[in-house]
């Protein structure tokens, strides 16, 4: 489905313009969009080690070995008494310039760095983000089936779902099976916030139960052949308040107005003030706490964001969510989320579930 | 529940020793034992911050501040304009040797690297492994709540589950759901390993159906009250063969051997020999491809190691795997593994679910 050869290609090209002498992949994202295998964290190293001047060797814990299906490059499975740093370093001369997986444990960068105490470190993805927020066509038709899985569960959640005399973590539990059932390999993360908690932007689920005139931010996504779908809506129990309903008016807007301004070359700033002075001028600039939008792909949160500040110029084949959100202490909170993507010609949205205050039971 | 001020006096001590000026937690265990809030693992940094001469810090994300209720420390939350590892950096002045946790990201390590060239990094786990390894009583209450409800799982799989005829991950989403029922607050990780994929010890459960005769490597665990469970039992679809039966003779025996070798004052390393022994006697040494154990408790993979060249010595309240395995490649695999802790007296499992090769349908 990908061509694995080419990403290595590109890579190793951007590592001799930046003097890279080696790249070390481990946990996160790049090595799973280099070589279609992904490390799970553990205390026993997986690392791909990408020399500059040599082949790429994927070292593997021995008991994980069977489980490697990748044959791009060579395998080497290190034993349970060996130390798989000293074996990473064996096959580079000291290098001066490294980079490291973003998402790589210190413990193990701290045991390179007594190797190569003299090494410039750089994140490595400072070499794979301009490759990987550029989505190939696969990869936005992988985020469109997962975006279309979270939609059916939205719609099952306005159809079907009780909320009222449930506790938060219930009504989360359905949402993950739910995200399952709709075609995802797996639930990622559920937020289910009521009420007061609505204005925990990142609230975990709690044993709150769910009362008739809560607001509900209900911000779920799995993961579908490694790539994540991420969408908001809210609700209420019952009918909503003048209130309720001008605060969800007032993000729906900046929701609309977010997408509206995604378009080729527009500056990813361009789409948080867009979103942002919706709400600002709505009175509710002081509780919009967080950035518009981030990259999706195989991270829920990657490069672009869409924050303040970002000057980087949108390109057909970005992916990224719209997200403004309004948050009262002690009161509601209201978000709408989006996944988005900016093509030749503006922008399409892989999320279409209904973004009314759907009135829930 | 727990002596946060004591861990983190403690913990002052053991930088004083060591000549830590600095010690940083992010994401990962160190951050739940010393402050009870756990940091989710993003691209927006939380960090405790603990100078040894001045009061400690906690830098959160704004948007996550209102799920932060420790009040032990300072808590500050950073606006998303803001550089997080500048204002951790500005608390601290150039410190000469920094302890970082253990999980913290590489991309976040090597932005305080630019602030401060010169410092010396250590693990922070140097620091609080020696602290964690020796579980209180009210941990070992949790790890004992979490492993009885594991083992209600592993009954309900003897009693009720059908295996023929469905999928590893069918099967795999069954324990899971099945492991909160039975009382954890969330399923961590489910191996289903049928037939040739028993063989490959940290298997991901597959598309696989699993058929009459084959044998079932069922390990999963979850987590209750942050600590976690982590069994393995083996089942075979039908009857057992004669082959089949012997090799999960052996390795009960190995089981059993780890376990009854753990005592206050034996060296880590024995308990491996113990459990590895019986398996080589019984010809399948070549066939036991990792460590015996591991340490578990906010983690579950942590310090101690049951693992030939570890000379440190059990002492009461630590708690770990004793899970010896035999893995045929393109055959089967089998694994027996339960939670012990080392007593004044003895060893303790905290598993307890029958051990035998059960046939199920």
């Amino acid at each position: 489905m990908f061509d694995y050869q080419d990403r290595m290609t590109r890579l190793r090209d951007r590592m001799a313009s930046e003097g890279v002498e080696v790249a070390l992949f481990s946990i996160g994202p790049d090595l799973p969009y280099l070589a279609g295998y992904e490390a799970s964290p553990s205390e026993r190293l997986t690392v791909l080690v990408v020399p500059s001047r040599s082949e790429p060797v994927l070292l593997v814990p021995r008991l994980e070995a069977p489980r490697v299906t990748q044959d791009l490059f060579e395998t080497r499975a290190w034993e349970e008494l060996e130390d798989p740093v000293a074996i990473a370093v064996s096959l580079v001369s000291s290098p001066s310039k490294v980079a490291v997986g973003d998402q790589m444990w210190a413990a193990f960068l701290t045991r390179f760095l007594r190797h190569w105490p003299d090494a410039k470190l750089v994140p490595a993805s400072s070499l794979t983000s301009q490759m990987r927020v550029l989505k190939e066509p696969a990869e936005i038709e992988l985020l469109r089936r997962a975006a279309q899985g979270v939609d059916r569960v939205m719609r099952r959640v306005s159809d079907e779902l009780r909320f009222a005399g449930r506790t938060e973590v219930e009504v989360a539990r359905d949402l993950a099976e739910m995200t399952v059932v709709e075609g995802h390999d797996e639930a990622a993360f559920t937020i289910v916030a009521s009420g007061p908690n609505g204005a925990s932007p990142h609230h975990h689920p709690s044993k709150r139960l769910i009362e008739p005139g809560d607001v509900v931010v209900c911000d779920f996504g799995g993961r579908l052949g490694g790539y994540f779908s991420d969408s908001t809506r809210t609700f209420v129990v019952g009918e909503a308040t003048a209130h309720q309903a001008e605060v969800h008016a007032a993000v729906l807007e900046a929701n609309r107005a977010g997408r509206k301004a995604v378009a080729s070359g527009v500056a990813c700033q361009e789409v948080d003030r867009a979103s942002r002075t919706v709400i600002v001028e709505a009175g509710f600039g002081d509780c919009f706490v967080h950035r518009t939008g981030h990259g999706i792909g195989l991270e829920v949160h990657e490069e672009p964001y869409m924050v303040e500040g970002n000057e980087t110029r949108l390109s057909p084949g970005m992916a990224f969510s719209v997200e403004p959100g309004v948050y009262l202490p002690d009161r509601f909170g209201v978000r709408i989320e989006d996944i988005v993507v900016c093509t030749e010609d503006g922008v399409m949205s892989l999320n279409e579930a209904d973004r009314a205050l759907v009135e829930v039971g």
